[in-house]
């Protein structure tokens, strides 16, 4: 039933893969000039769906479809329309499209809420280093520190608003009703579990707790030809032992996942013993308690290791947040629709972060998840099959019909 | 005897210290303005000395003192004048400093060979990526590819050449007669072995062999948080499980070193699994079949490691050198000048390469090591103790003598 719309709705996607910052790749920071384009054509597709657009002052694209009621309470759906560098044509942007087309399929029909249809201006943190500015502003977070914020070339979040057409002013206007009924986002699941799991949804139960840390093993450097092995205070030698322990450790942890995902060598010479190998850490998990427990065993064996090889530890926390669950409400809503559309509701944590985590705190919020095929994200290989599209369009209007 | 020599010996390496092409610090690169001031002081000592002196068109200072007969074979000895970059004030200044005192402490007596001193203009490879290239110009082995080799700033050596005043077409005459009686060295050691020891010298048998590979751990990038732990393919990981391998391996090896001094991921974010993981592989032996069958047993386990993980691996060979032995006469020479000195010879490999690597294959080259405090070398507090250049000094007056 939804086949048709499932394949306009990837072809809306595809369109707005060509609004990029540079030829070649769909590369599209927070602000630039290709998201005027985006917001063309999201705009029409809104109005051709019967919703009023605009644009609010850190550039959120915002449609609203009226309810049966003049003061009706509003759902709103969404997520982001800016883009990693060399991004694929579906993260964030695919769960703006399928809230317009959820709105556009109700054929004026209206509900008892009114439905806001919401394409967030930033979400990747690519140009400021700061993800989920559009998200911060409707929950009122965008403070001064934040608009100060300078990108690469030295321009301020508040100068990129300004560039950009919009009114720094008014960025507390972008806030939502207190009253809000939830905040519901489809998305791509960016992961590989429901694609070895051959399943194509899943309703998000959490979204699960980070733990970032910059961890430097400092020994002392030396020439590679003349000091024998014994003699070694070597950084590297001891940041691999290190991420042996860290590695053997997720494995054997139910639903832990640790990442070491960038390393580096002081001086960095193939022919002088590292003084200092600096790596990063990143551990996450649904339940914090389990979360923080690895980290601090994590911790201790780093510990172990530079006593036993006489080096010292740096461990500099960077960011941490707690695991952010869905509401309890909206996911047996969500679940429910699944069970109405004809499929067993299956349930599982985002290992990523959305905006959804962000606006938690302010109303109650859901998302549903859509398979990757190889869990390939974050890649211009990115998909995501037109039948599991046409599947989460019919439990999104399930929803709908649900709230009627 | 020689301790007053010896004291001026530090304190000419110190004044040489002060040529810099940086303040605060001693980098002194290739052919660099501050060799002028170099040249300056180490010709005045080597006229002091009753050499005759004069630069050769790679810029090598060369000063000769005659022997008994005006056509008498010549005894070189030297070692070089650049620096690393924030270097001490010893490595490669040091023997050529020593040079001249020997030199100047036989008061104008006559050898029946004559000695030159040679302060070669590059060996640390520092600003045009080839070492070497004062040692090459007495072999002959400047070529015209390493002429056109450009340093950062786009220069090639032979405009460098032209630059500091020197005739590029007059390179092939810097070649040493093939006669000479042999090259010898005074050098730090730059590395723990006599200080441990407690031993003020070494003569060195031979430097060791090298092997120096490119390794590249290939895996898949992925999302930090949605990739479980079983379906990741991760570079760093890999990179850590071999370098555990390199390093017990080396530790268990006799006189083996191995280091993995570099290593980087890509894309390098904490929040990516790393889809490679690239780093250097540096071996080193004094026996080329045991550093041969080292490179090949690490190979293998390379090769396992990637087989077991699903990664693929490159190996990319950058250089090789083989052991190159000193001579046996000059080595034998020095031990007994050691033993006259009242010393028990010790003999080792120099973990380092030294422009006698370079002359070995034109004529009989010897070295001798002196004690590196803390084997600290390559570094501002890089040292040398007064009574240790003084037991050189006598080791070499006795060489000399032995000569007569």
């Amino acid at each position: 039933m939804y086949d048709e719309i499932a394949r306009e709705v990837v072809r809306r996607c595809r369109i707005l893969a060509t609004c990029s910052d540079e030829p070649g790749c769909t590369t599209r920071t927070f602000l630039s000039d290709s998201m005027h384009a985006v917001h063309a054509h999201i705009s029409r597709w809104m109005r051709a769906a019967g919703m009023s657009v605009e644009i609010d002052a850190v550039g959120n694209i915002r449609g609203v479809y009226g309810g049966t009621s003049g003061n009706a309470r509003r759902l709103l759906i969404g997520s982001h329309l800016d883009t990693v560098p060399c991004a694929g044509a579906f993260d964030g942007v695919l769960g703006v499209v399928m809230g317009i087309a959820l709105v556009e399929s109700l054929r004026d029909r209206r509900l008892p809420v009114a439905v806001e249809v919401v394409g967030f201006s930033e979400e990747e943190g690519v140009r400021f280093g700061i993800p989920f500015i559009g998200s911060r502003a409707l929950v009122g977070s965008v403070d001064a520190p934040l608009l100060a914020a300078k990108d690469g070339s030295g321009m301020s979040v508040a100068q990129a608003i300004g560039k950009f057409g919009l009114d720094v002013s008014r960025v507390a206007e972008a806030r939502v009703s207190p009253n809000a009924v939830g905040f519901l986002e489809f998305h791509i699941e960016q992961g590989p579990i429901l694609d070895q799991l051959n399943q194509p949804l899943a309703v998000v139960e959490r979204i699960v707790g980070r733990t970032y840390v910059d961890v430097t093993f400092i020994g002392a450097a030396g020439h590679a030809g003349t000091t024998p092995m014994h003699a070694r205070r070597d950084g590297v030698t001891g940041a691999a032992e290190w991420i042996g322990r860290v590695e053997a450790y997720a494995r054997e942890s139910d639903a832990l996942v640790a990442t070491t995902g960038r390393i580096e060598a002081e001086p960095g010479a193939a022919n002088v013993i590292a003084g200092r190998c600096r790596l990063s850490l990143d551990v996450r998990h649904g339940d914090d308690a389990a979360r923080i427990g690895a980290v601090h065993q994590l911790r201790a064996w780093a510990h172990d290791i530079v006593t036993k090889r006489g080096l010292t530890l740096e461990w500099s926390p960077r960011f941490e947040h707690a695991a952010v669950a869905m509401d309890s409400r909206l996911v047996a809503g969500l679940k429910h629709a699944v069970e109405r559309s004809g499929m067993k509701a299956r349930l599982m944590s985002s290992g990523a972060g959305h905006d959804a985590m962000i606006l938690a705190g302010h109303m109650p919020v859901a998302m549903l998840f859509m398979r990757t095929p190889g869990g390939l994200s974050h890649h211009p290989d990115e998909a995501v099959r037109e039948s599991d599209v046409a599947l989460a369009l019919a439990v999104g209007a399930n929803f709908l019909d649900a709230l009627d």
